[in-house]
């Protein structure tokens, strides 16, 4: 693997060779001295054109755990805003020596754009409303740690605007490669215009959804970016959509909840639903450094076993 | 210890045993090659809800110089503008993997809070108006290595706004827990409504108290904070409370002049007063890092001996 | 060497010893770890006033790949924003313990003040429209390895800016230094109103001057900082003094494009221009993280050789 760009690039036998290694990576961060010497001298430089320190943070810890060094490149105070072009950006920062870099863009297909103009591995830390595969790969990796390693008739309900999120769309990929039959739930604004692309289902009618799955996936709703055509209030969307502490009740005990951060306590989850035992919302993040780990590791290691 | 949220936790035998501990810090810092293998694979966060790069750098020498690997949140970058809450923020981070979480927040209480929410060690690193206990601890360790192990008698004037100031009410905590006595000096605007939790007397006349003192401590005029209502004027204020070349002329000669920077120059202590042999304020910097790493060993560490 | 500030500290020996030095710091960071343990115990710190990420991490990699730690210390969120003077951070920053400071800011002649008020050593990255003598090393050390270590007789032509740009008179300087004829190519707004420190001549005709160069320095039209008076618009700019397509055609096959970055496609150099063979714009990127561990090994090594 030199890159990771699209959950399409790995299918299903390469997500369960990543969850498998990210299994003895989990391993690693429990220990005492949770660390590897597996990257010891590579770079990994996390270039980011859009805010998000906790996907960051996940990327950094995961390399310093595999003693690689890192290098944080953001836009804010970069020579980007002084007009520079994306492609001399990352041909500048690959020129200083670094070996995988971690790229978050607002526009889709930017990692794939970068990974035609340098020879450094390329991981898409989320590409406009495309892609965010590690994040894919961290909530399959979180299923199957619950179900096993078959995720062959599970039921996931991935629930809110699904439209324009890039998780939802990787995960149900991933979910879906692994076998899990994945309903798309929201109003029908917050719906992919064409499934294309989307091995799922949809519905606009939670309530109708639920009595049938095994995992509801959570996504925030984005205000801060929303246009209010895509839903009349926060507290409508609540009511016909949110995981209410009442809805939360009929969910058989095993049903799993998930969510991938940052929550919108009192819109798209009670709070109470959050912090419930069912929610693995906190295991999804100590995941997500194991599997960015095995990313990492499956791109820039020696092949030589993990110590 | 489990965490380091008050000078109240500590009382003056906790408050001697770090400054004992940070005598051998500070020999560590003035090798030739300043660290040890201490908190190898141990992870501090600096989670900084208030700017503050000095403070921040001081912790993140301190965990650096004891092996341990830092992690930087700072809340201009991250999903905290997005409305994630402060609970949801921190289990995250800690989620990552973390053993000990250095919190600044412009809400007093807010590092207690965060110490009942997850299992991670918390330092207090500055809480609204409340407390700043790690600022108090190097105070208190600069004055111990110019004066012994006790401050029994020693005589502390601190200047300023002290009403408003968390680094005063710590530090004044500090001082009386080893046997100093401390006045608070100020206008009346500036000195606490009551001296409930204050081991000090006050006083509104700096010429009247400086001829008793052994140490005067300067607090900063944080004047882009202000309102207008505490001072008529910046040069007024310096006129009745600011330690000038005339006022510091007076002091005898072994009277020693602190401040937690940083200083305004010209406003609350002359330059020439700064500069001043008596002046132990490039030394209480640092005295910080010794002082921080002493707190991060005492969480952190495994109760061996310093190496 | 105790500080490098100026090109002048150098004369030509101390360009070729750093050179020299760049070289075998080259072949490290082409290992398969490349580090090497020099600086291990050393701090660094980066003090900028003024954003440059590209030169912020060229510092950054060069000291990790010499095992010294690092601290960045910018002015966005720093005390410097609470009224604290230069003098004052800087010594509170030194109070932490470092060895070598990297400074840009934004007066000419900063480093300079700040290697009187601090023992460790200073590296001027960038004052004002004065100097920054590591990108003309970089550069000298770029052209040294395309045309052997003697530049006696070698045709610069550095074309733009050249009155407000630091890079224009430091390389100037060190091309000369090394036995290089340079020619300064600009409009006359954009030349030096005197000559005096620029050993160099002066040409308002790129065309006249192109026939006779063996390298094409390019500076970069700053059109963010820019008042409409120094050239009536960006396309009469580039007509006249941008190394257009057609220009580059009638240069000799071995004339040689540099660029100190980043660059402005389009206006002072065509993209095919910038990608062509001739090009050694990554060239001088990747040299720059050897001649900055160049640099630091100079000012904090031991003087043992290098592993």
């Amino acid at each position: 693997m030199k890159h990771l760009l699209s959950i399409d690039d790995l299918g299903r036998e390469g997500v369960d060779e990543l969850c498998e290694l990210a299994e003895s990576f989990l391993e690693v961060t429990q220990r005492d001295i949770p660390k590897v010497p597996a990257l010891r001298g590579k770079t990994v430089a996390c270039v980011f054109y859009e805010d998000s320190t906790r996907t960051r943070l996940s990327f950094e810890t995961a390399a310093k755990r595999l003693s690689a060094d890192t290098m944080a490149f953001s836009v804010g105070s970069s020579s980007v805003t002084k007009g520079e072009s994306l492609r001399d950006t990352v041909q500048t920062i690959e020129a200083m020596g670094i070996d995988a870099m971690v790229v978050r863009h607002r526009a889709a297909g930017a990692p794939h754009r970068i990974a035609t103009w340098i020879d450094a591995s390329i991981v898409n830390a989320g590409d406009g409303r495309h892609e965010h595969p590690t994040q894919a790969l961290l909530d399959t990796f979180t299923l199957r740690r619950h179900r096993g390693p078959s995720l062959d008739g599970a039921r996931v309900a991935i629930v809110g605007d699904v439209r324009h999120s890039r998780v939802a769309r990787s995960s149900t990929k991933a979910f879906a490669a692994l076998g899990a039959k994945v309903t798309l739930v929201g109003p029908p604004t917050m719906l992919p215009e064409s499934l294309d692309g989307w091995p799922a289902s949809v519905s606009c009618d939670l309530d109708a959804v639920l009595p049938e799955v095994d995992v509801v996936y959570l996504l925030r709703i984005q205000h801060e970016r929303q246009d209010a055509t895509l839903f009349p209030s926060l507290r409508e969307y609540t009511t016909r959509f949110g995981l209410t502490v009442e809805r939360a009740a009929r969910l058989r005990d095993d049903v799993l909840v998930m969510h991938a951060g940052p929550m919108n306590r009192g819109v798209e989850i009670a709070p109470e639903v959050a912090e419930a035992p069912r929610s693995v919302i906190t295991e999804q993040v100590a995941n997500g450094v194991a599997i960015r780990m095995a990313v990492l590791y499956s791109l820039l290691g020696s092949g030589a076993p993990v110590a």
